[in-house]
């Protein structure tokens, strides 16, 4: 396969310009700092095909709900991240001619994603019919001061004076293009426009979240001409307009500085004020001095995240885009936001939060940042408990059942198989905190905050089970799986197991709790009113659940009929059916035994001390040849399963499956925007597979081995305050403490102390 | 209940005028002629609320679908009968004051369906501050020459001399008010205007079918003048302005005529020229000719499918009611039309046809008029067979599968798990070919029509099925039964077993032509690529189906996860419960014991010749305590069944759940039509079930019983040329030929000969 984009360990260079491509380059090249993000798109207006997009972390709409039969219980709305003002833009002109470069003939085309500090920068040379002109666009989000902005415009007349007119804007007219009625979310509020500076203030519809995005610019020009371009009336628009005349050979800067406040973080009628103080700070403080806190910041989290590998450029860019976009979407800094399956890159699945977060990206977020991160991972669904105990009782349940998709915690999403019954999610969130304890020790979390939302998770299982006299057990019936190729199922594996893990977790930290601080004990009883007889049915429950075996094969079905299903595998199928979901009615992917990911196998990652070898490797044997992996988080859990049994080519192949997911759009979907939280899944078949890192019992331990392709590989992982490199070649694995105490670690199950005296080094 | 019609045994009477109530009684006032249909509406504007609807058979928009999330297989739109020009309407000035219904004063309001001569009248007296006049308006739509309508509205001034303006018009800018998106379903393209007469035709975007609505006018009232409204450039319209002097105490008679043409039936270019010339001869024959000839058509039609009830009559209004609306709804005069489960009195399900046709309907058009009209529906399918072929291959399969909802053969419906699952549709189609040949004796149905349709049927389920070898079964998978309570579910005994006869029927067919008519066999089996290999499959699976069975109740299961259901009776359920569509979420509903409506009984009743008595009572006490009946198709089925064995009391009761089901809004729903398909259930649950008819190896056969309730019941069967008289009284069955050839009839077991000579009584 030809890449679009050049293969360098740091940077993503697209060379010359492909218009078909653009959307999908403009995901690839999009920024974001957490508070904020931009697609890579042009600062000019651009008249070819493009997606125009600015987010806003945790601004969104509450877009009336499409659906073609109504049911009884689904949401009223589907939330958007909605698209915000264009901040960006500056339109550009040459001696009257307007510079769109779907129009105007240009030659040098470079844009470049900088990953290692994070800026985009582009170049290009228009060529005029008696003149050319070099232009330069660098621009940055910045990481430090997450609400400010900046763009760097350049450029140089070669062969003559030149008439330039440009208009650094702000542009509040903008639409989300994927609104379900073509609906326009916004409404202005306040606009002001002056020499050099510039306000627009505006409101979402329906959920009242103030933006107000600030500008400032300079230029390096003094003779020069600014006109006011306010939008009339309703128009949300206020742009400056400068012209002048660029000498031949002259270097013309103009620095566009922006500031963007919201509601989220101030009072309503205090956020104007803030952005405009904001904006003229960052003007004081200059292009340069923003740009150094901006790129000190990131590498400060390449310190802590890096992946190197030595010996495949490929790989090595691959993985630091994967980590790059991990940190632009989520830093942590605020407990009220949350992972979008596509970041701040698009606007599918409306910039909304799944399970992907707990399953996948908090092992992420665990290994490379401060603990506070992942705990405001956490504390995200804490906040959101009390809907999820509304969501439940919607559906005539007991306890909490957390939404499938939700921006604040009320449930988006509108396939009853999917919504009502894909509850195995609630799973993942409790789970989420025992990987948290493990991990951090942090045992006061759930004291404080996990035994509420543990315990409606309980009560919400307890009642979705009935308990089934003919055999005695209890069975969770109507239900799909992660593998949702399969709908409205029975007694699926993976979620009964998830429920009693659930139940028993609760019991066993209720208990420890009960001993070790009765006073806290009494309170969480008395204030979530748990019984004894309820304690009781819980453990009955744990007790007596209903695991769906296949005999003949001595592995966990995935659900009831699973063996009545014809059974084919992967290889039996041909290219023109695969991938199943484009090519198959809805109906046939059903009854077919093909799972979409891993089901039982993500039980059995989660609880694969409950297994032996011998019966992981049956169950893989099983599940892997019948599974098409078309969930990009899919491979991940098998390529970790095939390491940890020692089937390293496997390992490495499934990790191929999405290690350059985006940078080359295997699926070529990516215009639609990047797969960030599978970036995670990737991050993890490295660090998990390969590397084969676990903290167990409180100590971390390694099995690392190098894939065959690669000559090294070395990272960091953060562990309760410690920096611990880790540096695997081909003949041994070198470990050493870069921050914090001493520690003990576990390598090929041998116990070793490691120190910032010295390194450790294991061979394999 | 306090009913809000009076009850009358040939009238539905509106005595007074509700506002609230005014939907409803739209829906109960429609009329129809099978070539069109009218809503109850009032021919004044009218600015309360009300659904204006026009219907013309046949004449639809494939309105965009809409779907929440699309799933590979989905059809593209929904096609909706588009609601047509109001053609109906007649605006009225008293002095100057617009007479609106909901804005003057009025008294002595009266709305009178007449359902043995098929018209509507309405009666009300305008109030002024200084007058009052009375008002009567009468509408028909023909029986006879079905393109024609007829309006008289006559109007007398009472206490002075009134200044009159009426206009007739014809207003085509009309919306279906469930329009996807809202969208103009049709386009003008001609209208013409002259003193006396007017013409407006349009078509349908997209569909592109030509709807010419003429009109032509007289008024008993010489002195006048006339003014030409059109409706100005794109304005569809067209009215006459008539304005003039009534006499107090004169009496004014306006009598509109109408004739409604399309290019269902002629040259796209001629259709308006055709309505043109219907309605001047329909004027020059001049409304009580036309009345008359309509009035004749229907006395004939009661005199084939009248129900008379004694001593009842509520139960006499509300059979009448129904087979009034059956009869208007479809009238077998045109092969390319169906039932829709609202008819002509709503928009809802957008007019098209169910499986309802075939498994409800088909019946009573078979015994209650000539064997045509029954034929004609079965061609209906026939015509579609090469899409259903096209339908069945979209979702990869090989055969036929029908669709679950269409107008034109196309499949519309878009929920997976009824669109591509519920296939049982299917198994009711070719079914219905076995119905009419039993009923009719027409075995050449089968040899010209019959065979390609049951074999492209046979080769869909033996394609759907799979052999599953560690059962050494077939099974049918991830399928919805009659019961869409339940959904994606495996092994539904009823398709399983409906599957498995039309295998048989297929093949027997087949053996029969081979045997009688060699050529023609071998002509079906080139033609339709039949390999003996395929008989034999369709054979063996025949033998080898897989039934699911529940041996603890000696019945066969629903489904194969049936009975890991929490085992819970409609007994248990609490008021607020119920109907569960609208109390429960759908998961809820899914994983709940209950059952929608007959499906393992459709199949004891299908089928019932395979169970003995012992067993169908076995199946019905296992099954109808967890019926909640929340289709109006189900009570009729359980009531046959009831009666079958004997349970009077419980067949009445479940009759009387659909008995009035419209007339007293029981539902609270009937403001969105009428439930014409349930209407030929509740005629099977009187006919099937009280007087117990069948036809079984070509003979009729009786086993009455008279419902405590009631005094006395009689109808007649039209069966292969005759017409029978069947009346049940208290002591005794009379059985009298009113026509045609003398018949061999069984009663209660007994033989015996029916001759027009001697009526049969038979003693209970």
């Amino acid at each position: 396969m030809r890449k679009y984009f050049e293969v360098n360990e740091w940077k993503v260079i697209e060379n010359g310009f492909d218009k078909k491509y653009n959307r999908v380059t403009e995901s690839v090249m999009s920024l974001g700092n957490g508070h904020m993000g931009l697609r890579g798109n042009f600062a000019e207006s651009y008249s070819g095909d493009s997606l125009r997009g600015t987010y806003i972390a945790g601004v969104y709409y509450p877009d009336k709900t499409i659906v073609g039969w109504w049911k009884n219980g689904y949401p009223e709305y589907f939330a958007k991240i909605a698209n915000a003002a264009n901040f960006i833009g500056l339109n550009l002109k040459i001696d009257g001619q307007k510079i769109d470069l779907a129009e105007v003939d240009f030659s040098d085309f470079k844009r470049v994603l900088n990953m290692k500090e994070a800026y985009l920068e582009r170049t290009f040379t228009v060529q005029l019919d008696d003149n050319q002109v070099e232009v330069v666009e660098k621009r940055f989000l910045n990481q430090k001061n997450k609400e400010l902005a900046a763009l760097k415009y350049s450029l140089r007349s070669l062969d003559k004076n030149a008439k330039i007119e440009m208009i650094p804007y702000l542009d509040g007219d903008v639409k989300n293009e994927d609104a379900n009625y073509d609906e326009f979310f916004w409404e202005g509020l306040e606009k002001e426009n002056k020499q050099g500076k510039a306000m627009l203030s505006m409101k979402t519809r329906k959920s009242d979240f103030v933006v107000s995005a600030a500008m400032n610019w300079e230029l390096n020009k003094k003779n020069r001409k600014v006109e006011l371009l306010t939008g009339p009336g309703e128009e949300n628009y206020v742009g400056n307009k400068i012209t002048f005349e660029a000498e031949a050979g002259e270097k013309i800067e103009l620095n566009k500085y922006i500031a963007v406040c919201t509601s989220r973080d101030y009072e309503a009628d205090q956020v104007s004020k803030k952005a405009k103080t904001k904006v003229s700070e960052a003007a004081f403080r200059g292009y340069d001095e923003l740009f150094t806190e901006h790129r000190d910041a990131w590498a400060r989290i390449w310190q802590e995240s890096d992946i190197k590998i030595e010996g495949d450029l490929e790989a090595q860019q691959g993985i630091r885009f994967n980590i790059f976009h991990l940190n632009q979407t989520y830093t942590g800094h605020d407990p009220r936001l949350n992972i979008g399956p596509k970041g701040f890159t698009g606007e599918k699945y409306g910039g909304l939060t799944y399970w992907d977060t707990e399953a996948y990206c908090l092992p992420f977020y665990l290994s490379t940042h401060s603990e506070d991160v992942s705990r405001n991972l956490l504390l995200y669904r804490y906040r959101h408990l009390e809907k999820a105990v509304e969501n439940a009782d919607k559906l005539g349940m007991d306890g909490a059942l957390y939404p499938m998709v939700t921006i604040n915690g009320e449930e988006c999403h509108n396939e009853w198989e999917i919504t009502f019954e894909e509850i195995h999610r609630n799973g993942a969130i409790a789970h989420a905190i025992k990987n948290y304890v493990d991990y951090t020790g942090d045992e006061e979390y759930i004291k404080e905050y996990g035994i509420p939302v543990l315990a409606q998770i309980s009560r919400f299982w307890a009642d979705r089970a009935h308990f089934n006299s003919r055999k005695e057990k209890y069975m969770i019936l109507g239900v799909t799986g992660p593998n949702e190729y399969e709908n409205n199922v029975n007694n699926n594996w993976y979620t009964n197991r998830m429920a009693v893990w659930t139940l028993n977790y609760t019991l066993e930290n209720l208990e420890k709790i009960k001993e070790n601080d009765p006073g806290k004990y009494k309170e969480w009883i008395a204030e979530l009113e748990i019984e004894e007889s309820e304690l009781e049915l819980w453990q009955d429950m744990t007790e007596k659940m209903y695991y769906p075996y296949l005999e003949e094969y001595d592995v966990y079905a995935q659900q009831d009929g699973y063996l009545d299903k014809e059974q084919k595998l992967v290889s039996d199928l041909d290219d023109k059916d695969t991938p199943l979901h484009k090519n198959w009615s809805w109906d046939r992917i059903l009854r077919s035994p093909y799972i979409k990911q891993a089901d039982v196998m993500q039980g059995v990652y989660y609880f694969k001390e409950e297994f032996d070898q011998e019966s992981i490797a049956r169950h893989y044997d099983f599940y892997e040849p019948r599974t098409v992996h078309e969930s990009s988080l899919s491979p991940c859990i098998y390529s970790i399963q095939a390491a940890d049994l020692e089937r390293e080519e496997k390992a490495y192949q499934l990790y191929l499956r999405t290690a350059r997911l985006d940078l080359d759009n295997y699926n070529t979907d990516t215009d639609d925007g990047l797969h960030i939280t599978s970036m995670a899944g990737t991050w993890m078949s490295i660090i998990k597979g390969f590397a084969g890192f676990e903290v167990k019992n409180g100590q971390v331990e390694f099995r690392p081995f190098l894939p065959e392709a690669w000559d090294g590989f070395n990272f960091m992982i953060m562990f309760r305050g410690r920096r611990i490199k880790v540096d695997v070649n081909q003949e041994e694995t070198i470990f050493s403490l870069k921050e914090g105490k001493n520690v003990k670690i576990k390598v090929y199950e041998q116990q070793y102390q490691l120190s910032q005296e010295e390194e450790l080094v294991v061979e394999k």
